[in-house]
């Protein structure tokens, strides 16, 4: 995996994805909502930052509610080009309730929201079926839900239903054990779970060096696997929230969780301590994104910021905390490795040492190269 | 507004939304949906049945937690015409906010999914400035939200930013106050609060009318209206927040309230009392939904089916609350009119009377008609 800074070389900006404009939008969409918190200053008030994997509202008596949204993203026109849609809700609840135990909280529901362009009764029950799977992992419910016909606003894959989906998680947290990694120290251990494949970010990506660049079909049958391409790109999104929950009541001290989503590895600077991470050991990153990064010709850089590269879930935790976690995981049939630590660094740096990256803010950069941009 | 059965007529079936299909469908989906009630029997459980305004979920000492999800539809699609984006946040949180206080719940908090095709500072900050002035109005935070940058799958009006908004709202309600108009008894008054025009309600029925049939622009003077038809159409829908609390600590006596969306009159059906209800006297319906019937050749039944016809909120209250909740409401701003009275019924039907159409389930008819499929 080395990087290929070529002219050819694809970039989530290429396959329809501009990180750096979408947080200048961000910014303007930013200015109306952070004056909302000073409108609930009591009961509901958010105890959380913007930024944070999910906000917790206070509900008084010491009681916390998580809440965060989340949707699918373009993981539904592989579904859509493979006529497949039996697993796209299982992602849709993987995506938020996982961003909900990183706060440490219990998830408990999670609304959907499903805009098509023809509502379809035989899409509807296979949208249906991958809700109510991901819901049993999750142990939550789906107590409501809205479904939008809108044809004239969605589009879909050529020849398959148009649709996106998307959930908003809330879980419970007494407001004294909300995690957001402000105990984490210096020496503090990164565990990195293994990921069963792109989950539900950079799709974009994968689809343009798939589908695009290298010309392959959604039913090819992907090089050194034993699955088409569609197949692997749809595997669902694992959902950790049973191992989150069996971490927490176990008593094995734990002091935070971060999904791996967008920004890769940069996830870990969104704890609250004023730390950086060293990621000193990675185990090989699964043949999907070696598969995408040859066939795009895409930077380490790039891949590393957009796909989780093989780890789903980091959890930083004391030194001592590893082992026991690790087996913790194994029950719960996700294969765990110590990654790295935390690091004494207040620009919150995270440096991925096999692949020589260092990230700040929300981008990587080659180790050492200089960039305002970029920075 | 004489119900004009031509062949020309349009219903919102020609104009994209089959609330047929779309019914059937949801079967499809609710079929994976129910079973996730039992996922979660203790802490977190659902409440309230699918189908309710909001449902409610129990977090244990007498505390729940109402939440719900709704978008702004096609309305986005007028913004968009119209190069007018400041106001549809204040959409979105209505349609939520609005849903929320329906379970006799305090709104707190919303969390908004923006799906954009191009991430653009100007469009965020304009719909930020909607959502931030529907919070204030609703006296909600926004915690927190997502962005998904998603071109492949959106598309927008010809010329203008394609984008969906979609917000999810929680709040909060003492388990044994959940208001579901389980104490409504016949001779109960339904008190009905004006809207401010067509809502988020029916826009593609609106758009279809004035756009198609009428050949109007957007920029346009709706006949007989003082600004444009885009204008009319962009109206924000009322945030009936304020009143609705202020109902509640006031002490007056209500039973319901029902929120009028999708079905009109037919939400008063959503009740849990097994009662039906007659509206006996409404005010003339606001211009633009004459507009819309004459130029889109639009039943009557069809008419009252879509759209708001003038009526955003009912209250469903004892006789004497009648009174004192007409001077709330206009102490809030909101002209108020007694509708009609709660029947003993245990059909659930809502006959409104001055337009001779009565309703089961989720269709009106024409009083006295027959046929399975409307009934």
């Amino acid at each position: 995996m080395n990087q290929r800074p070529s002219a050819t070389g694809i970039s989530y900006a290429d396959a329809g994805v501009d990180s750096d404009r979408a947080e200048s939008a961000l910014a303007g969409l930013l200015t109306s909502v952070r004056p909302t918190f000073a409108l609930r200053q009591g009961h509901g008030r958010p105890l959380l930052p913007i930024g944070a994997f999910a906000n917790v509202l206070d509900l008084g008596d010491g009681k916390g509610l998580a809440i965060s949204t989340d949707g699918v993203g373009t993981k539904a026109l592989v579904a859509q080009m493979l006529g497949k849609y039996d697993t796209i809700g299982i992602d849709c609840v993987a995506m938020n309730a996982n961003d909900i135990i990183c706060v440490g909280a219990e998830p408990i529901a999670m609304t959907d929201y499903l805009a098509v362009a023809v509502p379809d009764a035989a899409l509807f029950t296979e949208i249906g079926k991958g809700l109510l799977e991901g819901a049993r992992q999750a142990e939550i419910s789906i107590p409501g839900g809205e479904v939008a016909q809108i044809g004239e606003m969605i589009r879909g894959a050529e020849g398959g239903q148009a649709f996106d989906l998307v959930g908003t998680c809330v879980g419970t947290v007494p407001t004294d054990r909300i995690l957001t990694g402000q105990d984490i120290r210096p020496g503090d251990v990164v565990l990195g779970l293994a990921s069963s494949g792109v989950h539900s970010n950079g799709l974009s990506l994968a689809r343009e060096a798939f589908f695009k660049r290298a010309g392959l079909k959604v039913t090819d049958m992907a090089p050194g696997l034993e699955r088409t391409v569609g197949e692997e790109l749809l595997e669902p999104t694992v959902i950790y929230v049973r191992f989150a929950m069996d971490a927490l009541r176990s008593g094995i001290p734990v002091k935070a969780f971060v999904h791996v989503t967008s920004g890769g590895f940069l996830n870990l600077a969104r704890v609250t301590a004023a730390v950086g991470f060293d990621i000193e050991a990675l185990p090989e990153a699964p043949l999907v994104f070696r598969l995408i990064q040859e066939m795009g010709n895409v930077s380490d850089a790039e891949m590393f910021h957009v796909f989780n590269m093989g780890i789903g879930l980091c959890v930083v935790a004391p030194p001592e905390s590893a082992s026991p976690l690790r087996a913790l995981a194994e029950k719960h049939g996700r294969h765990a490795t110590v990654l790295g630590h935390a690091t004494a660094d207040a620009e919150r740096v995270v440096r991925v040492l096999p692949v020589g990256l260092e990230g700040r803010g929300s981008r990587f950069i080659r180790a050492g190269s200089a960039g305002a941009k970029s920075v």
